[in-house]
């Protein structure tokens, strides 16, 4: 058994909107805090956050910085420990790039979404290369999730969660708890 | 096996803060969308909101009016399947005897909390009481958590979520995720 070895990617850009349209998403604020949290728990290598806006890194960089050195560090320090984990990419190229240079290694890219019919691995099986030791990104979307592009680049395409009803309309931020749980519960 | 009968209460108070001191929290806007979607998404059977506070009651009651039979309902009806399962109370009794009337049995109380060293039930144990046709009432607190007195009027207190970290600090909506994966996925 080996310290599993996960990232998180948070996608803002390609992602879809409601009519299919790719778009960039905005940054939030919640999205940040809550998956970061998360990912803290279950022991997560890295939370990336991607968007090519640079309005955005400025608005991350800041919420990162305050918590990180600022007064929000001595006000909440468990959000510290938290806050740390958020790295800011342009594009998912980047991230991999990134990873890679930390790593040692180029991370197996796993693709998430509520709507894959043709997922091509299991959460069982995902976990069991997470646990030999596989150095593994798993990319989330916002908005109404990743577009077709990015979902082709990617080398996997995990199940999406399985309920026990027909509504499928998780939140981002609840689907990356669940799939932390799923994948890195002791 | 029968259908889950499973009720989430969120609590705004009896709460505590950082200093452990007892108040009413606020109820804000994703704690109520993050938790009835993924209430929906497992089939929870009602998510009542628990505060004491009237402008609070008004806030949640147009929010709800809003998603289920205004504008939000045509535009995002996936919203008004989540949001219906909203239901607003005074204070916890008034809950459970909400639950009782409309389920024809009172329900198991169970209490959450990530600090808990002396928990009464396993998830492994709840999911079972459920899957067996036992209609429970599981309470979550928003702040630093529920209310001593709130703890100790329960039936039982779950055992803590347990990532492979010694860092436990998720957020509510995170938690209520995971704990609904846990008790209700297929």
């Amino acid at each position: 058994m080996v310290n599993p070895k996960l990232h998180l990617a948070l996608v803002h850009y390609p992602v879809l909107d409601k009519n299919d349209a790719t778009i960039a998403s905005a940054v939030t604020n919640l999205d940040l805090h809550d998956i970061a949290r998360a990912a803290r728990t279950y022991g997560v290598s890295g939370y990336h956050i991607v968007t090519p806006v640079a309005d955005q890194h400025e608005l991350v960089s800041s919420l990162r910085s305050h918590w990180v050195e600022g007064h929000g560090a001595t006000y909440n320090p468990k959000r510290r420990q938290a806050l740390e984990l958020v790295e800011l990419h342009e594009n998912l190229p980047a991230a991999i790039v990134g990873i890679e240079r930390s790593e040692g290694v180029r991370p197996r890219v796993v693709v998430t979404s509520a709507r894959f019919a043709d997922s091509s691995l299991s959460f069982s099986q995902l976990r069991r290369h997470l646990h030999r030791g596989q150095v593994i990104l798993l990319v989330l979307g916002t908005g109404w999730g990743l577009a077709p592009e990015c979902v082709a680049s990617a080398d996997d395409r995990l199940e999406p969660i399985d309920g026990p009803t027909d509504y499928n309309h998780l939140s981002v931020r609840s689907a990356a708890a669940i799939m932390l749980d799923r994948l890195l519960a002791t």
